[in-house]
């Protein structure tokens, strides 16, 4: 792509606004602190929550989204189906999808992948620390991380993980406590790509770290879909056999 | 399994009940020619439509239901999305699932794809030869069959299709207009096996082919689920860090 | 299958044989550990070693072996390259194979494979903890297992695994110095089925665990051809196009 | 990349080389035209063949080497398994290897894949016409492609086409005489990516098909290695557990 591609940050915002003790980590929210992190020359970002008019994710906005982030946790079941079904159709056109954290189990996750994305978890108060480890380093989103990322405090999530095998899996996360999960999985969908990310609970300052800044930018230009020629995954009726007008036309 | 497998035929009945001509190919329905077709002494068969109290899928139903095949194409809409949650439900806790030809479009089966699941179709008065090649010999799908099926008369399915990747790929058609398409798609979601299988026109009487009825007799044994320890991929609080109880009590 | 699925088990057996320390751990060898623990009714098993005539691998053997299971660390080089092709070729013709912990780096494995297969590792003089988790519950290889096998010693053993992606991820393991593997990989080729599972150094009695042996049962009815129908993926010279000789013969 | 992508284009060169009529088909070779049809400004290409010193392959050239092109028929067996093992090694290092046509009975594809890459074909004195489908219209490779090429003149390939399941699948191929095949694969193997395609019958013009010149580029483009972080993957000895130093490290 030449022009720059253009990242909506959708987070729910709601711990942000409802608790100060996270609003006392995130104070610009977490959509700020990624939007702030992930700055670049070839990102033009803006930032969308739960409280803005229509979910701040109008046609308008959707249709000139190249990458959505989507970050929920509390308000899943009052995102509307309508908004749903829109969303999932712009990734089956091509948008790519970064879904983040407790994204995990929202609705948009769930409608993408078919299965109840159910999982293991712990909260601590301390959180416990998490390796995410490289395990495909030639993978775009792995570009210029080290051999393993180390998040000194965070909200354990564990196999079994219910999704589909991805597609590609780039990252595996150690647990102190003695879990392993698929943190890093990548799916085509219809015309899109979807990067699921598991790090980044709402109690730590995980998306200050300048490592997961680098996961989420690498993600973002991975998921820009790669070449937008206007063709759509329509359903086609194809009325006349293509070999009975083969001579004259040559290819379709 | 030492149990029978206990298949439920689920087909719509729409066309032959309201098709004279449909049901001069299907006397006794899409679903009784596929019952008869695949009898077998390890199979324990029943069948269900749409026309049926509750479309002939009560919870018991589906509760002693271990590979349910499902043949759709007019009613799609009208069947409630709660039947749909509830039979997701139970294939992503084990149940098999095969969908045949139209059901590509079911709720169902879009549901667990993700996708929109659309194809290129074209339908002629009498139909084109499609050759249904075994891509992979070694599957358990393909076992007893020739290299590949030829179907007299067909309606074309051509890609691009849109279907997430298959976990494995068993069947490629070749069409006589010119176009190809993967006819027999294996997926993996939750616990439960799907098996895509696009052969099945209700204008032609392919479900009397002996040949299809192996695949569909082996696509029966290979959804079953393999195993079923009532473990379900369910959400689980895991509270307390497993290293640190680990040492009295060995293996969780 | 209705006979037994025959199992050949081969162990360099050259620590056993060489280190006293290691013979204490494993009297009968490694694989007369294996051999003892899977013991089945439908299995018929019999052992070779890097010490017998031929490897305990002649063309006899192999053609009698459904799945082989093979453990190698200090002698890979010196299985001479016409034996590696030798089983190469027969697991291409479906013999099914299971590759042990250090066999990641026989010629055999590599070959199959077309990687380096380099890992990370770290012997330490106690081993360190591992635990094995499942990760699809479904798979028939986990069947009967919990929902995690901790191994109390185990060599580390970490990621980046060069290894092709693998058709099915079973298990990933934690271990306790802080890394991540993935331990239990299914592969397809040709018509075989192969599995490579890590955990077992020679050092500690990983193979008198019941929950191992499980694993290793589940792997080799896993790994058996499921259907023999004399097929093998050949080169095939179809000199004559099919679509001329359709009509009258209908499937070739 | 910000430097332009170093092509080299390997070829036999053996028909043109000896075969008139395979000369008047390609005056300057396969490697010739290749190397016309896809000049571009991002690409820096060179050619090599069977007949230069070296066969053009020294290690110089292939570490300045980021993609690979190769064609090979008659003279598979004549290439030193030294040079296949150093190619091979330079793929897993992260160079790019496009293996077109009868390619894929090359020992360095081999070698790559694992299995025989057996396939079933015919060769017919004008050839048959081949409709290669696209199946993912969204993977970088399908860029700027009508839905079908239609290649007039070609050697069938057919299914069962002896390969791993490709990480993406991104052709599959119609054929007059009733066939189907598997043209267009993706593969990662160690942190090269490699792409098999295969129209491109040395008797016919194919590789003076803009269509085809569209996909050769795009595969080269995709093939190129998309970081280059100095990473290898080695085996690595890590003889410290991790979780030992990282309180005042941070980050291994």
């Amino acid at each position: 792509m030449t022009r720059p591609i253009r990242i909506t940050i959708w987070n729910e915002n709601w711990h942000e606004t409802k608790q100060p003790e996270i609003r006392a980590v995130y104070p610009e929210g977490i959509h700020g602190a990624i939007a702030n992190g992930i700055a670049a020359e070839d990102f033009q970002i803006r930032t969308a929550t739960f409280f803005d008019p229509e979910f701040g994710l109008t046609d308008e906005v959707l249709a000139e989204t190249d990458v959505l982030f989507w970050w929920g946790h509390v308000v899943h079941k009052e995102i509307p189906d309508e908004l749903v079904t829109r969303v999932q159709k712009r990734v089956l056109d091509g948008m790519g999808l970064v879904v983040l954290h407790s994204g995990h189990h929202s609705k948009l996750f769930a409608r993408l992948m078919g299965t109840s994305c159910n999982l293991s978890w712990r909260e601590h108060e301390g959180g416990e620390r998490e390796r995410v480890w490289v395990i495909d380093p030639a993978h775009p989103i792995a570009q210029g991380l080290p051999e393993s990322i180390v998040v000194p405090q965070s909200e354990m999530y564990g196999e079994p993980f219910d999704i589909p095998q991805p597609d590609h899996l780039v990252f595996v996360s150690w647990v102190e406590g003695g879990e392993v999960f698929r943190s890093g999985c990548c799916y085509h969908r219809g015309r899109g790509r979807i990067f699921y990310f598991s790090p980044g609970h709402e109690s730590f300052p995980i998306y200050f770290m300048p490592e997961i800044h680098r996961v989420l930018s690498n993600a973002a230009r991975w998921c820009a879909s790669p070449h937008e020629d206007g063709t759509r995954m329509v359903n086609r009726h194809r009325p006349v056999p293509l070999e009975t007008i083969r001579s004259d036309e040559g290819s379709p």
